[in-house]
């Protein structure tokens, strides 16, 4: 039987609780290395937003939504810092809708539209397709690609709020941590205080608006832990591709980290010289503006496995 | 039969004749809307690096090569300010093989990772592959993918250098623009006075070294007018996707033009409202970093055509 | 008789404790609105570099100093969130000497000098003047300037590291915060929570090199409170000036950021229309880059108190 | 008798010859190294702004303004390629009002104040006084501290806008080029192909709205020319401080190209060891904003003299 780890109840989502990732919280739950699981995750909204008019109307009574609530600390068994911690994606269960948000002073574009009022759409989830409804009213069937957009370890010693990415995870939006991947995440405090939510029935590249199509959702994960093998940022496998996932403003920085932890990754585990894998990666890396919306921006860069081995 | 233009003579190859875009320069050839024309490119080093001990042996006797030589300008019977200038690419005819660098103070990791001397790889291009040989010997083979990194049109009243991309076009570095796709490019001057050069076999995302596999080309295209069609940026088509590109810094900048003006053409020529076409490039848009290592920044974004109408 | 708070001693100094804004640390002491305080603060590196080769020789060994230590939380009577807190600058009493470092790795400029090892500079300081002794031996006058280098409150939910400035304070390495200004700092928890450390005995502009002439120190405050004052980001007052200070990145943030706010206060406090307080700015504001080394970069927007009021 | 170079007919304002600094247009005037010169300006907007009124009504009726035209090409007889030109300021007469405008789509702050409508204001000039008067009718009082806007030399090979700063001059909006001090310029054409305009009475830092007071102004210079004395970006001295003048995106860059430069010249003119240079402007450094609104940002460092020399 899989062990499930429900959502912390509505009224216990707190900012300091479940808005931060952090080494002060208690876990609420424990899992041993290797088990399969199953999380309960609210929206990034805490399930606030269940009509096309909620957000306006929040904003205009001054209710406050909970801010993007995580399911967490859960403690790891075994996972001590200098550890990397694994997390197998098995699967995710998607709901039957899902709400996207734009609102003035938020979103890649906010300065550029002038936009006046927030709108929201809720977009129908029916058969793996997200059924999105435009303002002439023809719907638009888009291919659901659920991923985690919220997911990350306790920081070093500080407590970082959950709409910021970095080294520790955290709101990094990309749409490779999904199903069939692996996210592998820095492990700074024992048992890791591993945190998730803010699922995305798919999302497009940089997240322009300022959210995808955001869902409450139940997500199934193996965790590992890789002894003694300590990393500066997250990583993602999949299958074909190994992947680094750096976080920072201005988006140029971003990249430029992520293609130097794939440089680092391909000098450590794969045996390229530096300046060989810097110049290689000239022709064939690939990369993909995952998020230009939260606090910093994140980029992943990929490298293709089948060129890394002879 | 097809029209061809030769390349420049290398003798010929002026910073403010090749290395510029510009309306300050004669035509070298005119060409007529729906024939085809084959031009004929040099590499980004106007073919002076031959061997991989070249470049090193250039800067330490001073020796001057050409930057990034565009052949051009071309004039385009019956452009004019106000039109757009279509430029179906048809084909690129690939050498024997191409030349890649990494130079201390240049390249995107260039201030982290402290190169001291610069480097050169020739890689064997061969029946639709670039054999890239590392360091240890190992042969790796890449797929090419070739695409034209310099293509633009004269600008208003700038003269340009061919190192910087822009409104105008220039040095985009983009892999989109390659066989198959056309590209879109705004019309400043009587007949658009077109130029082109800087092919590439293949690039990765971002070219992070600062080159790609560099090659002289023959690249076969066909021009076409759209009248009192302006645009702001460049714009490509693929038989499946829209795509804006844009350059700017820092990086996020970019991104925000290409987003903002794919809005703009799904509103113009798709009939979508604004903030409704916003508000689905958080769902569905896709995007490249085309380059992090010119003087501005490129990134491309994409809509699939198959959502734009019913 | 000055109340006076004694530095933390040195092996009580640790990370989650003495390196973060936060509210999860217990006060170390408790004043009162009005009364004068002295406190004691260590230096940027926790006094462990005793001499020029202290650095390099800490960084060869892996010995860990603390990281920009602040003396606190210091728990301010009566104060509360939506309040503004008010530190008055009363003194700063100079030791005799401090400490500059270059490192590879950091600084503004490491990436383009490729700096290979770290350097240090122990500079007398003398009747109000700091000894520069440059490398070939002459000595350059500077007159000290000293100022509180690192200053906040706790954040409203997160704890964040003493090396990052933000809208509770922090590392602004900010000059203007000095003997005979005000500064006002926005009230997240009660009690403020408030902390400083890190005071320089004069830096230049930017900071460029990432250390001025970093001191431990002793410095006299009074605090107050502005009741039902709500602000978003530090402000300083003196005679003459008010001033924003805000930290962002990239630096035209900060800026903007600093302008904006410095619009928001004269609108708020002296009557001006917003557009007009905007377009008066092009004409009389003054700024200063305060660092540009920190995680978030530092700028102070500044306006004559004589141009506000007739 | 002091030679006049007067400014170019209204009606031969054109973007291509008074709206770029270029190798491609012709002097239209000749000066000695050593003679005086009165050189007659246009203001920013070509004279077009006469009343409040008058941008919001040229932009309702699609009129064009020239574009910060300047007046030259200037040909400074003896000035080569790798020569630098020094130009005295030595006097600007102002006339009596000035024009500031804030715009929809311009202006540091525009993304986040929304402006709908073009605003504009005429201020007095009198006796050495600006007096701006408020929405609600109040006149303040701000010190005339006229400088030249816009001026600079040919680039070496392209045509670049007056709107854009670079290494050869241009835009650079930078108040320390003002009478009593003298600025530097990098000579990349024979003659140096001098022009300036855009004449400032009064800015703030940063010019934040985008655009200070803006006047039409005539302008007492003195030429010169040192020779084999090539530098890689403006410079000026002030009989206090020696300065660097940097211009790039994001705004931290300008920043470290400045004081980079400044290192440059502290080692070349001064003989102080470059790590040495470095850390010292860590404490003595000054800098200004100079502007954030044009196409790049400007920033001024600044070491005082007497710190240079025993």
């Amino acid at each position: 039987m899989v062990k499930r780890i429900q959502k912390i109840p509505f009224e216990k989502l707190t900012p300091s609780g479940t808005s931060t990732l952090s080494p002060f919280n208690k876990p609420i739950a424990t899992v041993k290395p290797g088990e399969e699981v199953e999380i309960e995750t609210w929206d990034a909204f805490g399930g606030c937003i269940k009509t096309e008019q909620t957000r306006a109307q929040a904003l205009e009574k001054g209710v406050k939504v909970p801010v993007n609530p995580v399911t967490g600390p859960i403690y790891v068994e075994g996972a001590e810092p200098g550890d990397s911690l694994t997390v197998e994606i098995l699967g995710i269960e998607l709901p039957s809708s899902g709400a996207t948000t734009i609102s003035p002073g938020f979103g890649s574009l906010e300065g550029w539209l002038n936009l006046m009022i927030p709108r929201t759409r809720i977009s129908e989830i029916k058969a793996g397709k997200v059924l999105y409804r435009t303002d002439s009213g023809r719907i638009v069937e888009v291919t659901a690609e659920p991923f985690i957009g919220t997911i990350g370890n306790s920081p070093v010693y500080e407590a970082i709020n959950t709409l910021t990415p970095g080294p520790h995870g955290g709101n990094m939006d990309c749409p490779d941590i999904r199903p069939g991947n692996t996210l592998i995440l820095p492990v700074n405090q024992p048992g890791a205080l591993f945190g998730l939510g803010d699922v995305h029935a798919v999302q497009g590249d940089g997240e322009v608006g300022g959210s995808a199509i955001e869902i409450p959702a139940v997500v199934k994960l193996r965790f590992g832990v890789k002894r003694h093998y300590p990393i500066a940022w997250p990583r993602v496998e999949s299958p074909e591709e190994i992947m680094t996932v750096c976080s920072a403003k201005p988006l140029e920085d971003a990249a430029r980290l992520a293609h130097r932890e794939l440089v680092n990754w391909m000098v450590a585990d794969y045996g390229w010289a530096r300046d060989d894998a810097y110049m290689f990666q000239s022709i064939a890396a690939k990369s993909r503006i995952a998020q230009i919306v939260d606090p910093l921006y994140t980029v992943v860069a990929k490298m293709p496995k089948k060129y890394l081995k002879p």
